[in-house]
């Protein structure tokens, strides 16, 4: 059995990954930390998890993560960079779904963090948790950088674009909707109820902070620079993630869906739809996929790829354990088989 | 493994039955069938089963169970009662999810659902599938018939209660609420997101079919007949079932809280809350269980029972599934222990 | 035109308050304070107002009513009952749409709000400010308490059997869901569309401080002591309240759809819907209008009363400039014609 | 007052339109028609309506409109265009919700709609009814074709972009989410809260016929052939419309904020947004209004237009009653001067 630690359980992206965990046939959860929620019971903050597991949460002093074969960081950013270190010191491998390991440039990593980064050489080590993009360097990694969701989306949506060449890359444009858990298990106005349900709204148009992650993972695609215009959308459910891309073809009578077919044809998380089918997010709700389709309105110029994903799953927490499996050799999808909830 | 068919399984409980059976460890299904979608695959109709299995929809004339340990009727009313008898005389066992064999006096069933029955004298052999209280009939049976969904949630609550003899069986009141999903998956008005969304509502006050199912169990508990009254309500969301039980206690100084938790002690799909909290829908959304908690609103005579459950799953297929593994001498829970999906 | 002050605007009562008085045809708001929001415009505050009002939040210490014919208070409780006295004192008259003066026995107020009353004497001269059953007195007041909103629902279902001495005044019972907005403008974990979102639980089981208000009223329709078990339920929508009332009948045969159509038959803000339609939340959304239904299942000895309304309009801000109307010598309705928004 | 006649009141711009008519202050309804609900009350059948009219549906082939100075038609296509030459001929002027007037081009209308159109001539006499575009045309009209939701809200957010000429014509792209009630008061399975709740997907991005509406609307605007690139979502909710626009800027430092700023300053129902906030769809729920923000993200050539409409108000039923006002001469905001219904 794989000994598993967990900083900081509290929020969406950690039950989620509890969730998953705890199903795991190879999985063994050692250690849950929270400190505002030390001394709780699991089931007793997540009635969800009533009758699935006996833990409690550590206070992060006392946590003793000494038996464990790898440590999930479910925190905020500015967390793991400050604790990982001493985890890799003690050769234990680590999966961070925080922000602190996902940019190469420290730099571009502090501008848009308003921070100074406490582990900048580790930032080089970090793996992108990419599967579809880094699967052999994730198996390899001590320390591995899960994709933020909105990039996890947009990214398997260039991909094959990107790679075979065939797009204008100064003008890549992504409209975004997602679930309201993206924001979240925080008591925020703007996530109640009354604020978000019945209504679609943008957000972040100035600038989000996945853009330059997304723009960095574009740009290792085109091997060139990529520039990316992102609105992201605010949507009236609680789960999922729609990404409508458009890019503008350089090349003339390109089979795209064949392209798209190809490139992800072995990859277990990703499934393309038939043609003339367009994916929704109910269809991947709880499950660890995502489900692209790709268009040529008019068979003009700008291409429309649409991409989805649930936030929580692919897009977070599924995606870590899908990584942690690479990483202890472990089947890729051993414990992210579940079909998606639907309706 | 165990070979399962499915009849009718284009609808909301037949895709969650496919979900269950499709990640059970020892279940293969062999055949499906839908009249109306003959030759269609699954995953077209249900794009969550995407990547999931290869199987077709086969035409109900040629679909042959010859194979098959077990055969799950997922269809409306009057169709499990004209095609039960065969399979049953082919060695067959049979799980029903329709109400053709819920009803012990068939003269009820045909007042309610105005019309002949085709097997009545299966109604008498059908074993209901509710295992906190058929537990050992269903091991042995050839055919089940499993609870509604109110009923199930509306049962489970009342049990401990009737049991113990302490409520006034002649005024006993089920306030409840259902998801959507609960109308199925049809082209209905009163569905549409538009009417059922940002609104509450009553219906089938003046009757609802599952009146004389609960009437007919809940007396069975209490040994005597009981008389209900019961109003459910569309609640704007897609899932879930939540009761509100209201009865006069006839005895003074019952520890209540006690009484729930001795009695489902050892029932793998039902777990009481601890004193002073309340179950949630949210929180057994895509998991088999039913979430209880008692209460005793200023120590007054009224007690009140909070019953929570996914009407898809320990309310149709999850159950159905249970009664399958009973039946055919699995761990009861097999196939049945994923968490449920919070938020 | 009549001047009008509100005091703590910035809550979903305050800004639906708002809403009606702006389009009222002979109402000036002239000042509304806000200690958080004090010199934001309302409109920025709240962008539904863009080009309706030029009007700015004012400190609470700088405000002056004296050129007011009427204040609103749309402040949590423990507000009014401290400025109150100066207003009236300025022969200004107030409509409280907080608890403070709600009831009448200052001890029980005291009890359930776990503090000091601080205008105990006004407790017995404030009106209670439904309509429907206080007509004449708010005409007269200078100070009107506005019902809660669980109290306008389930008070005008019991009345019209209350009045006739027909049900047993020992045992009723009201399973109520309410809408989101129900909890206010908060930023609370439990109002969260991710939390409240697809599910429907109980809360406030062991004691709602609504069930004083409720007895009280009820009380006084029956002329003798009532006791209510009162159950509130959060329901995955915005606005809307729908209580289900069930009693039992003291005697046989009354008609009593004819019986609530009689009673109601000159309210003008309330309608009985024809026997075997039962209303739904969404078809009084925005309306300062009461639906209800009877019905008496089986026809056995419990009643069933359904009864919904706009939680923030004839539960809350709509009630209140019906009271102003009366007190001001209005219309009843002006200002309040506006059809319910549906879908 | 204004007599009004309604074609095909049974849909949701239906119901709609009565709502804002029967509230407007110099309407009166003198008919309305259905012929599937010929003789049913109307507020039998949109409860919403009881207690505001006592009007029935009439059997169009009983309808005498001879008394009306304004006939709506709230139908589906292929309704108008055969029953409105003869009202012309009557001298009733027409206001047309459905799609029969809005192309010009009767060939290209003929394409999108798959049959002849009855009225060729009259496609040419129709004026557009977008006030901020056509409002002297408008007045003068005989006959009115109300714009598409998604047009509206898409064309009111290029306009001033168009009109200025600083943006490529040749890649406009709008990604643009709609509630379901854009869909109609239809039993369709699509439409069903369990379908579309929960969920965000695209749809008829191969194509949707108010491409053509747009791209005409657009290339006046232009005064030269626009390309644009449309792909609709359907979004969780019941109303709303939130249009997302991106554009190629040719010009380098246009302040864009005073360019919308001016553009809209004496529109009675648009307003732009202070730089910096970004409209909701919340916001203007049940209003007849437009509320619009632009950015340029990043500085970056690739500008960004948000605009949000009620879709049965501004984008349907409400701009229709301003057409009304301005063809019959009444204050153009007469009876839609209602604030937005937030939350």
């Amino acid at each position: 059995m794989i000994r598993v630690g967990v900083v900081g359980g509290t929020g969406y992206t950690g039950v989620e990954l509890l969730r998953l965990l705890l199903c795991h046939p190879d999985v063994t959860v050692s250690v849950i930390t929270s400190r505002s929620e030390a001394g709780r019971r699991l089931d007793d903050l997540f009635p969800s998890l009533l009758g699935t597991c006996e833990l409690a949460f550590t206070d992060p002093a006392q946590a003793d993560y000494s038996s464990c074969d790898v440590v999930f960081f479910a925190t905020p950013h500015n967390v793991a960079m400050r604790e990982v270190p001493t985890l890799l010191d003690q050769g234990i491998r680590v999966v961070d779904l925080s922000a602190d390991f996902r940019l190469k440039d420290v730099g571009v990593w502090e501008q848009w963090y308003g921070e100074t980064h406490r582990s900048p050489a580790l930032c080089a080590e970090a793996v992108y948790g990419l599967p579809e993009t880094h699967r052999e360097a994730i198996r390899a990694a001590r320390l591995v950088a899960c994709p933020g969701c909105y990039p996890t989306a947009v990214q398997l949506g260039f991909l094959p674009l990107l790679e075979a060449g065939i797009i204008d890359t100064t003008q890549l444009i992504a409209s975004c909707g997602s679930g309201v858990s993206g924001a979240g298990r925080q008591a925020k106005l703007g996530s109640l109820l009354t604020e978000a349900g019945e209504s679609l709204a943008a957000y972040g148009v100035a600038g989000h902070r996945h853009l330059p992650e997304m723009e960095q993972g574009l740009s290792g695609m085109a091997a060139q620079p990529v520039q990316l215009t992102f609105v992201p959308h605010l949507v009236p459910m609680s789960r999922g993630i729609h990404a409508t891309l458009f890019a503008q073809l350089n090349t003339k009578g390109a089979d795209l869906q064949a392209l798209f077919e190809k490139r992800f044809a072995h990859e277990p998380s990703v499934a393309v739809l038939p043609a003339g089918a367009f994916p929704a997010t109910r269809n991947v709700r709880g499950a660890n996929i995502c489900q692209l389709a790709v268009a040529q309105p008019q068979g003009r110029d700008t291409v429309v790829v649409m991409s989805v994903i649930d936030n929580l799953v692919k897009g977070a927490a599924g995606q870590a354990v899908q990584a942690m499996n690479l990483m202890l050799d472990q089947p890729e999808m051993a414990g992210l088989e579940g079909i998606a909830l639907a309706p």
